[in-house]
């Protein structure tokens, strides 16, 4: 409380936020736009997201440059009152925290204090729905050919997704967190990755992932998100995958065939059948040779979906690990997809990259864990009440 | 070169830097300020740190939010001939990096566009003078009774500290420095490393480390960083230890049991002696009780120097690996420290903490590795050229 209000009298403001988000103010336009100078991100520590309402933050909003994914294995017998006791506890943490405010019994209040755009998001897995004695609504994905899975990456009763800004604030909140969830559960396990940091590029400018792709593009957007990403009564559900890179093969590719295995350009994003990065890719274009602009075999072509009901929203982080001894990295994406519906939304379009996608030379699924995403919470509620209460 | 002269016209400017670092514009007062609304940190990403120079970058700026620091150990046969070509390549990727430009052969020029503030420093390690055939003027440090020394985060014979604003940036320094490094030696370890992010806190506030303590205020600044740090001949030395911290054990403290094992407030990083965080501690103070407000065992009595000729420059980052089962965190600091001699400054602070320091209760030393860091050099030299040619 003592920060809280030192922080208002250093801010001028309140610190609960009202959903604004801080971001670059300018938008530069071409293949690498920075921040304009003097556009600048104003605020990057003190910015919030609100946590109330009735669709859980973290999932809509843009991506802040930090995130952990901390997935949980529930200790047995822990059943629907304990569950209830342990989502209470969350939610206040996440509630304060989210807002600039220490949780109750805030170990390290000091570090309370930026919260840089923090969100704590909750998603349950099917064996919280097994503890609970409810039939869960989403289940473990089938094998593909392709996923090497490893079960240090794998499943997850509880999962946290804490994202922010600043990776201070995020290892914060991350112990906070835990130190809570502990007396129900033990930490299954923590993926950390990243973005570009804030204000290196205009926030609306598509950022490169590790392998230097353009890599979000044709994201739905706007009222699309909707559509895609939201049940009516404010739920969702979230995929994670840790794909590793086999990115030192991918390096030596030339541009073209870096290009052809996307069916993007490198520099510019845009399709090959197409000039500029959000023109729509058009598999019916035909190049010099007679062949189609977009390859048959190119990852674009093949996770394409033109109906809005059946895209995924993904929101990936780059992870890069120590590398071995001979210099191989351990890099690649935290690839995380928000969807109303697995089953018919993700997996389709899974088994499509898994039965052909070029990109698959230097991709392999090494971690998998699907998760239901409850719908948010009103002041005094609680992320789970719904289902547990 | 593309990208180059694209960048050119985006930014309007000369992509070779000119030393000019962008800061956040305003500085708060208080407890824990963050940048002032609309002052910002404009131009993150274009931001560039001169390379080239009598002594080499890295060292004396502003730290920025995300280091790699890459040990190597020399590939056996690796003689003088062979480590000037090894020097040769690094330095000139280095240079290219740093301002933006991508390594000859890039092979992921895109990623190197936006440079971030991003430095290269080179440090030796006793092997590489060894297997040139000179004298080493550095040592490994002499063993303390507190140390609990892991080979898999100790020692090196080449020390390649990256650092930048963007974490993305720090992948692909990292990256490309590692595979014009690898036909001449292995890696030995990275230790990857994070401060605030960029514009969370006005650049000249003390961050907080990630025991949420204010980490740097009695480092030297402006000409007492020349007495501390750089040898007439713009050489250097830095020792790298990997602190773990007994975090959950810290975290439960009280603020006053945090303060008195350290001798400063946690919130101001005042001394107990006195009432701001500027104000040099006073050793002769009383307390209440009578007895001296600065304790005999605290961190900062056993580490205070006066003789600015003795004192170090200290330049940490956090780390936060994944917990354990149980939840137990897995960080604390990637401790870096610049001084003239090791011999004369380092270890003698070192050996007053190691006989007595409260902090040791809650800190262990993992990782220990020294480095001689030749001077910087002009465009076309190379670092090591006065050493190795
Ligand atoms: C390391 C793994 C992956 C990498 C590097 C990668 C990279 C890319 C890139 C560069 C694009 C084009 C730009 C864009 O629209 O964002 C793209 C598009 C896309 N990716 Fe991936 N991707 C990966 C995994 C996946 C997975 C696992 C899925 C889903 C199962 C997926 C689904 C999609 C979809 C739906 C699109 C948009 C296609 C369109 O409608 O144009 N990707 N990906
Ligand atoms: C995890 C390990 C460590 C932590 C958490 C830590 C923390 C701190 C803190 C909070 C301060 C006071 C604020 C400041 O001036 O920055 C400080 C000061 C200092 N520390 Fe450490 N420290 C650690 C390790 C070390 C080591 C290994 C050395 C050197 C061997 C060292 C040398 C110093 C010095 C010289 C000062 C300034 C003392 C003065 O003149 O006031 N520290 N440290």
């Amino acid at each position: 409380m003592t920060i809280l209000s030192r922080r208002r009298l250093l801010t001028g403001g309140a610190v609960a936020g009202l959903g604004a988000v801080a971001g670059a103010g300018a938008v530069a336009a071409g293949a690498e736009p920075a921040t304009l100078p003097g556009a600048g991100t104003a605020d990057v520590g003190t910015a919030t997201v609100a946590f109330h309402g009735p669709r859980q933050a973290g999932v809509a909003e843009d991506p802040p440059a930090h995130a952990a994914f901390a997935a949980f294995t529930l200790a047995p017998g822990t059943d629907r009152a304990a569950l209830a006791r342990m989502l209470r506890l969350l939610t206040d943490d996440a509630a304060r925290l989210t807002q600039g405010v220490p949780a109750l019994g805030d170990t390290d209040a000091p570090l309370a204090a930026l919260p840089a755009r923090l969100t704590v998001t909750a998603g349950f897995g099917p064996g919280l729905y097994a503890a609970a004695g409810l039939p869960s609504p989403v289940a473990d994905l089938p094998a593909f050919t392709i996923d090497r899975l490893e079960k240090r990456w794998s499943g997850g009763d509880l999962l946290l997704q804490i994202c922010a800004d600043d990776p201070l604030t995020v290892a914060h909140t991350q112990r906070m967190l835990i130190k809570d969830a502990r007396p129900f559960a033990a930490v299954r396990w923590v993926q950390q990755g990243f973005r570009r940091s804030p204000g290196v590029q205009a926030s609306d400018h598509t950022q490169r992932n590790v392998l230097g792709q353009l890599d979000g593009t044709a994201n739905p957007r706007g009222s699309l998100i909707d559509t895609a990403v939201w049940n009516p009564d404010g739920s969702t559900t979230l995929v994670v995958r840790r794909i590793r890179a086999e990115i030192e093969k991918w390096d030596i590719l030339s541009v073209t065939d870096k290009e052809n295995a996307v069916g993007r350009r490198m520099m510019s994003g845009a399709p090959l059948s197409g000039a500029a990065e959000h023109d729509e890719p058009d598999f019916t274009t035909l190049d010099a040779s007679g062949l189609p602009a977009m390859p048959d075999f190119a990852h674009v072509t093949r996770a394409h979906v033109t109906d809005p009901a059946l895209k995924i929203l993904r929101r990936p982080y780059n992870y890069d690990a120590a590398p071995d001894a001979a210099g191989n990295p351990d890099a690649g994406l935290i690839f995380a997809s928000y969807q109303r519906d697995i089953a018919r939304q993700y997996v389709p379009i899974q088994q499509r990259l898994a039965d052909k996608d070029l990109l698959n030379e230097w991709i392999t699924p090494i971690g998998s864990a699907v998760f239901a995403v409850p719908p948010g919470c009103a002041p005094g509620g609680w992320i789970g009440e719904q289902l547990l209460s």
